[in-house]
């Protein structure tokens, strides 16, 4: 937690919040902070700042908190990525977010089992749970946009040409090593595939919705390493 | 498992193995492959090819293989990596295996908790385990050299230097982002910090062992994430 993500419910006045629960017991045991102490505060969507502990006992403490700089810079990038399996989908949510992706498209395809729609992972808890994680590994407020899409053909067909309009829409698929185009400081879409890839036919449809095939080397990547590598890959432009 | 890998010992003949338990329990459920079918083979630390399933039953399968293309070529970078917690490690050292890097230094610093090194993951069944699981991701045979330094000082200042001498040496370390240095397929070192990052201390004995400051934003990474980021981002020169 490098960042105290503080809820509007948790202020009793204009500068004072309460804290309980999960965030007393973090700053608690692995800040080890006291009164008097200052940590990093950010409001949900919101500014960043500093909190400066004023009262602080074993159910909760209060706060002054001070909130006058803007989060960092989103990833101007939405990602379109085949549903993960639900133990590598916390993962893949918080290390997104983490990476200052704003909108986010979780996909169906041939490759993604059904099963994985039904998981718990995918309640709005849950997915605030994972995202707040991540919100607060990298000192950042602002939620991400999650939306779950179960049907690839109406998706891609009906709304993913409006969704990329105005970016410069990246499939990576492997094979043989490309040239990353030049996007001159374009926003990106960026669309990945599940393990084992998306079908031919799957890959004809995003093609026809705009997208180029790009491959980042032919190295079968997991998900969770192939997204930030990816991102890496193109922050380099 | 996108490739099976094969020890010597699996060898029965000069091109026939036998599998057993886990490959052979992979091979029934997950690929469902049966007498005839041709399956990605490699020998460890050897050569590529295919292998065709001559007998199967419930306790082994017989294989006929022929393995006549080299495996992906290396990642020319050494990497030199603080060790991150058990759980965590799991998980970085099939990625990096994944990535194809082949030297790996995990050293200890100040952030790193002594308990670290007294891990089971450490061992060097459980190291190989994991490696194996990288290796079969990403279709390679060839295992990379894992070392343990749980000195920094002497490390740092003995054979650190030696170890970097004719690469590009590059040390990540959060702050405002600079441009990655053209490098020109000069090999790479790439020294990482733990959760919490290096101490000014450290950083400046890797500044002394020769190493460049790079950073790649200002958003705080996990190790595992952070990682393939990086390398992406140095993939793209």
């Amino acid at each position: 937690m490098n960042l105290i993500i503080l809820n509007q419910d948790d202020f009793i006045s204009s500068n004072k919040v309460v804290l309980k629960e999960r965030r007393l017991q973090h700053i608690s045991n692995v800040h080890k902070a006291n009164v008097g102490d200052t940590l990093k505060v950010g409001l949900l969507n919101g500014n960043i700042g500093l909190g400066t502990i004023e009262t602080f006992n074993t159910h909760s403490l209060e706060m002054n908190v001070e909130l006058n700089s803007a989060p960092p810079a989103p990833l101007d990038l939405t990602l379109i990525c085949a549903l993960p399996r639900p133990k590598v989908l916390k993962r893949v949510i918080q290390s997104i977010t983490t990476l200052g992706i704003k909108k986010i498209y979780f996909i169906n395809c041939w490759k993604v089992e059904k099963s994985y729609w039904g998981s718990p992972v995918l309640s709005e808890e849950s997915l605030q749970e994972h995202v707040i994680l991540g919100l607060e590994q990298a000192k950042d407020t602002i939620m991400p946009d999650i939306q779950l899409k179960k049907l690839f053909k109406p998706f891609v067909e009906d709304e993913l040409p409006e969704i990329v309009k105005d970016t410069y829409p990246i499939l990576a698929h492997p094979g043989q090593k490309q040239n990353i185009p030049q996007h001159t400081n374009q926003a990106l879409s960026l669309a990945i595939g599940p393990e084992g890839g998306f079908t031919q036919y799957e890959v004809e449809k995003l093609l026809e919705a705009g997208f180029q095939q790009t491959s980042f080397g032919n190295r079968i990547l997991k998900v969770e390493v192939a997204i930030p590598y990816i991102l890496g890959a193109l922050s380099a432009f």
